[in-house]
């Protein structure tokens, strides 16, 4: 026997028709004699709505209150996918994350799952019953509730995978897998079989919203391969495993990019050891993101050129911040462009295959785009461009790259 | 320091804003330095929302998962309420059913509060903190979660006035009371300002629908005074207590009606000991309740007539089930009346005054009201009359007992 844990997000489960229909692939499983948990998401616009409402009440509402109201949107998912598999004749019922226990760990809002209890559950499932798990949650020692982020069923279903150990790790979602690019907006979108933890890791923080980047990191640290797939088709998905696995006939796996970039620029900064964490020590503690770092040693030696991006909406927070420290860091004059956007090229087999970055220049240059700030890593290639050039570059890469 | 259980309605926490104002009513209370346990119901038809989606799912919903569904609906409004009071500087958090525990028996959707642990809240509440406690719900010993019936938030808020032995009981709601009739249709009803428990459960089993009956009866059980008021005016409501509490100048409290009668009558019974228990048997079996029951002996001594009263939803299957049963009830014929109403009148001042009865039908008559069945108890006397008629009958009622 087969034991699986299969993950539900939140538009796989949006609707009373679509939780019928996650019971209906959940039963299929069940027949062929499978031991089965399954986690699920609150249904899509759920969490959103309630966020909304403990806005109204307070822009500074109670972290702690916030997880008891969040967490009842996963404990109706679980009830409702629960009745509705004994509708079919599947045994199954609900857990909640207090009756396991799941236990977390670290601040409510933002919490980590550090263990669960076993027993219950495995009994149940291996007695012919499906187990339902809210995702998203846990209970702290002290039996308080506390959700683990965003996104964070993802992780839910990883460490159940971990924790007792199942076979496969299902996450159904609303695509059928990872893509060459957006398939919503370039038509050569091609999906992608099987793809490394790092490959998913880069290209999901880059813009491939399909998994929770920290659930991948856990998968890739316990090498717990995932299959990612559609609730809505029968097609195979995506799977993620280590990148041993993996046979790289292509050099670049994917072309992602992200709109919602800003770019700033101070010229002129004095250049002395400890400039740079002056700069961006404030940014941190105000929790701006900032993503690229670019320095110029400036010809005379004495000053420099610093530019980082950010997301865009913090721009303006950001320059009022660098501006109020100017006592601290000195500057010539500070420039600000909020119409730019990243584009990435990512690809395991980049390590070994010499040539790419200047083949992705070529490539850029022949469109007449211009490269506002470069950055790298082993496996990812990101530009800085314009965000007007944006569609042209991802054609044009994803061509090159022999993505089409 | 008075220790107060206060208890919101689902219409009273129906929006963010009416959340906001029983944070401010709370408040108003917790500054004079009153020891708070709150008490609340889910958002208007946030309850029916989540029943209806079961439905979808199933006819025959797992009532284990609907307690797992339905719940949730007051852990949403107790998160809120808490945020609500932080945000105006009270100290205050929700606690969960299975975080006190409540301790429940009986089966799902339908189980009673044996227990709760009062330390945990004793001590917050000592320490200058608001607890929120969702009605409605509680776990049994096996760590089930459980429902305790529709409005079952008023038994809640009861079991808390007793288990932590409270100075007070209100119960927040969207009337300024009880009424000596229904407000919305009768200009001249006028708010009761001290009811008695036998009063008040036959008025709310009448049709004002002011508090759950169950809680009523606990409350008479127990001596548990109750303040039944509104959450939109800061006027007194009305207070619920033992009857040797009220001066009973008026022999009338009330006039009751309900429309949803259905009158069947079988003519030419065969008159035998146990001929009742074998008509009324098959309905009590199919959750038939039957309300009024009058039986006349026919003149040969030989056959009966027996009418009865039902609601009159149940008024086809309960003549299917009877013509189905003929086997073992012998009659001559069958009729039936679903244009009738139920009129009562209430108070424990009837008891001691003679007349009361005589003076009703009197009434009635001089309004040429015909009489189809009358039934009595020692502080009711309820007549069935046809629909047409309920109007000016209440009206004459309400007259004639000096209610106006």
């Amino acid at each position: 026997m087969t034991k699986i844990v299969i993950k539900f997000g939140g538009s796989s489960v949006g609707s009373i028709d679509r939780i019928i229909a996650a019971a209906k692939i959940i039963k299929k499983k069940f027949d062929k004699n499978n031991k089965i948990i399954v986690v699920v998401s609150a249904m899509a616009g759920k969490t959103n709505e309630l966020v909304k409402q403990s806005e109204k009440i307070s822009k500074n509402f109670s972290k702690r209150e916030l997880d008891v109201l969040l967490t009842s949107g996963e404990q109706v998912t679980s009830a409702l996918l629960a009745g509705a598999l004994e509708e079919k004749g599947v045994r199954a019922r609900s857990y909640m994350s207090w009756q396991i226990p799941i236990l977390t760990d670290g601040d409510h809002n933002n919490s980590r799952i550090i263990n669960m209890h076993v027993e219950k559950i495995n009994k149940y499932i291996s007695n012919k019953g499906v187990a339902i798990i809210p995702g998203f949650q846990g209970i702290t020692k002290d039996g308080e509730i506390t959700t683990i982020g965003r996104g964070g069923s993802d992780a839910t279903a990883v460490a159940i995978a971990k924790i007792f150990n199942t076979d496969e790790c299902e996450i159904y979602t609303d695509v059928e897998g990872v893509y060459s690019t957006d398939p919503r907006h370039f038509l050569k979108a091609k999906k992608i079989n099987k793809i490394s933890y790092e490959e998913m890791l880069e290209m999901s923080s880059l813009g491939a919203k399909v998994m929770q980047a920290s659930a991948v990191q856990t998968a890739m640290m316990y090498d717990l391969p995932l299959h990612v797939r559609s609730t809505f088709s029968d097609v195979k998905g995506t799977k993620i495993f280590s990148s041993e696995n993996i046979d790289y006939s292509k050099t670049v796996t994917g072309v992602t990019y992200t709109k919602d970039e800003a770019k700033i620029t101070l010229l002129g900064v004095q250049d002395k050891p400890g400039v740079a964490a002056d700069i961006f020590e404030p940014l941190g503690k105000k929790f701006i993101n900032v993503d690229m770092v670019i320095q110029n040693i400036s010809p005379d030696g004495k000053t420099t050129d610093l530019t980082f991006t950010i997301k865009r909406s913090d721009l303006n927070k950001t320059i009022k911040i660098i501006k109020s420290n100017k006592k601290n860091v000195k500057y010539k004059s500070i420039s600000s462009d909020k119409k730019v956007s990243k584009v990435s090229i990512v690809g395991a087999g980049m390590i070994t295959a010499p040539g790419v970055t200047y083949k992705m220049f070529r490539a850029l240059a022949q469109e007449k785009v211009n490269i506002l700030a470069i950055s790298t890593s082993e496996i990812k290639l990101s530009v800085i461009i314009n965000e007007t050039n944006t569609t042209k570059a991802v054609k044009k890469l994803h061509t090159v790259f022999n993505l089409d």
